[in-house]
């Protein structure tokens, strides 16, 4: 029906970190992905996981993540079932372990996001199918980090020697983490701006188990507090984020420090203005929702892969379900 | 697989207003609703949308209008990715612009319902896929005008000729201004006794665009404060609707007048009593919820058809996805 | 496909009360379960509900029994239409009644969960498709009586004989009532333990209208405050339950006393200490979610039937919507 076969390394196994996956499954899964959107583009119907149950647990608000997954999975013939933690057991006192071992009882897979970034380990240590991490904290965002790397290759033509800026919220921005470490352990990425205030500049924790890569590599890391004319100039991508506000709740005073400096963002933000510097082939990203960082002066650039970015998504996403459960 | 084809006119279409239909859409719409009855009571299995993806994104509560375009989408072999409004990006501020945009992405048709009456411009402006306006304010409900018209035609053999009351709630009800404009536009209305008090009358910016079409075909319109014995004797189709409670709350103290006067709605509650003065052929509509202004003592009245007309609901938007998605 | 016929007793009926079922029929469901079983985990896709819609109507906080009775549907080839009680027109006011109609014009079956008892009649009255009670405030959960059926016949290879532990809130708890119903109505027990406080014990319009039975076929009935030893080492089903906090909100005082004795529950809680008086065949149930009364010390002894419970129940709920739906 396809004709390529799912990521053979993928099957059956969870996926929860960025860190798991090759420089060989990433290409598998983007031909993967890229096959399953012609099919789809051409209208055909996919019918490779009939009978099979997704199961989304959303312990945080979600747009992007929670609906690309339900369309991956009825795109490709599966179903989910549309469990409502707010409307759950949990309001009986149930803990999470319980909650994740029931609707293991039930499905095929689980796919879990939740504000605590040791939820998934947990989840993992009592469930017998593969759960798919959607988010721990500010933790990982694994499935993005593919997506945007899919995102990078089908608009540039490559994800090796390019220059890219991770700009805004680097500390609590699981999605920049999640990309960091895909770009820098598989590919030969020649810069990497950091781009954000100190108190929200990319966590040690991030860097330190990369260092070793980045030295063997030559990778450039660059940090800055502001977008700069040479960002602008010299970056392949722009992958700029928002201040994860909701992180920030139970945090300490030195964090509203961070929040007053960017507040003076006007020094990240990019606008129709600031991408006149900016390379005639190159992306914008970001994994949305934007807030005040990414105006909308620059949706109507055709360098704006923000949108397009989305649906590479819900593509991505059916290339990891289908190489899970196959 | 059914005998008869979509209606051509709508394919690829957004439908947002009642105005955007001719008789001859409105009558292919009615044969197709009721072709599909026949399939369904029948026991057939429809698979005329399989792999095809319908997202609603509700903003304001919805029971029929909700759950009748899913059982639609479901039972023509489609699918829905249940979207939560209240669950998603719009919490970290998302517009609804960029949510239009996400969902756009993954999906072959949205369907909208919002307090707003502009939002389903400002949808229509970012989608590439067609919308399907499931209620905008006090704006329009064309979906629901379409299955009242399926209603009168099933019910009573034809809809021109016939005699309408529109009673209650004139001013905000969205409902009422949808099927004025299509019945008026569409066919021979003999008359059509508006009754509400005056601050809950039809509005001019229905009335006025329709004020050709009323002359030229003779249309006699007749506003009564209150539900007489003439409306009662002569009515066809008596359509009855609620107060819009939740639109007076951001309004002025003129409604706060509104409001009292419709308190004293003894005048236009419709009850076993009040319908033995009513015609032996007619039938009572409601596009539901009902509150005081009908009365259970008429349920069991074989001319009572806001139960029937639920299920009509379901089978003019099957007509309606398969006109759209084919 | 299958190699069992659905339970024909069952076809097109509601299931509202453990009392409707014989033991014919019992068993019916307990094969067609097992049947059922071996398909899905030989991963094998059912296609018997194809284009059939089932929709759930949850009042109160569900996991288990709203995620499998969808997971079933699914698992059948059926779809699920979510209704949100939360967003429906129940907001506006809405009646019961009103809204059992609504989903009944769209659905070939309900599922329905209400705090009120006689919330079932109600619906019941109004609906012209299935409704199957997933329990009725205090009242019934006929299906969660099966379920557990069917594990102690899995995990014990018989039902007749056995001596079976209530334990917990027996007063409120309606799992447990629908379960002594179904059992010694039924079977041939020899012995069951009533486990809770004075004020939490078995209701008498439960016991009552069992007595005839009670009698006849000897079963002993044994009231205790306590998890005494002989509890533990006599009992092949030690069934537990959770103190049903959220019945005693509009409660009277007497109920205070309840809860307080409750809280002196470190008698009826079960842990590995205890579990080391039981016997080498016998299992512990409970229909979850657990609070204190279940310690996670016994989530790793194989005698724990409580996450296998909920597996069980998915199979039953499938054996059960086919046999009326088919």
């Amino acid at each position: 029906m396809l004709e390529l076969p799912p990521v053979a390394s993928l099957k059956g196994k969870s996926i929860t970190s960025a860190e798991q996956f090759s420089r060989a499954d990433i290409y598998a899964l983007i031909h993967l992905a890229s096959a399953m959107q012609r099919k789809i583009d051409a209208g055909e119907v996919l019918n490779l996981l009939q009978g099979r149950i997704m199961t989304p647990l959303f312990f945080e608000d979600s747009s992007r993540t929670f609906s690309s997954f339900c369309a991956a999975m009825i795109r490709l013939g599966g179903s989910v079932v549309n469990f409502k933690v707010e409307a759950s057991s949990i309001n009986k006192g149930e803990t999470l372990a319980d909650t994740i071992r029931t609707l293991d009882s039930y499905s095929d897979v689980l796919v879990m996001r939740h504000p605590r970034q040791d939820a998934i380990e947990e989840a993992l240590s009592v469930a017998q199918h593969p759960i798919l991490n959607a988010g721990n904290g500010a933790g990982e965002h694994p499935t993005q980090a593919l997506l945007d790397t899919l995102t990078i290759h089908s608009e540039l033509g490559s994800v090796d020697g390019i220059t890219i800026a991770l700009i805004g919220d680097l500390k609590m921005g699981r999605t920049v983490h999640s990309l960091l470490k895909l770009l820098v352990r598989n590919f030969s990425i020649k810069c990497v701006f950091l781009v954000a205030p100190d108190a929200l500049q990319m966590p040690q924790d991030v860097l330190e188990p990369l260092q070793h890569e980045i030295a063997t590599k030559g990778v450039i890391i660059h940090r800055t507090h502001a977008l700069t004319d040479e960002v602008m100039q010299k970056s392949d991508v722009l992958y700029t984020t928002r201040l994860q506000k909701e992180r920030f709740m139970a945090s300490t005073s030195d964090d509203a420090a961070a929040l007053q400096s960017f507040a003076a963002k006007a020094d990240i933000t990019i606008d129709a203005a600031r991408m006149r510097l900016a390379k005639e082939k190159m992306i914008v990203m970001h994994p949305l929702p934007r807030n005040d960082e990414l105006s909308t002066t620059v949706d109507a650039d055709p360098r704006a892969a923000y949108f397009r970015q989305m649906r590479y998504g819900m593509f991505m996403r059916m290339a990891i379900l289908w190489s899970v459960l196959a």
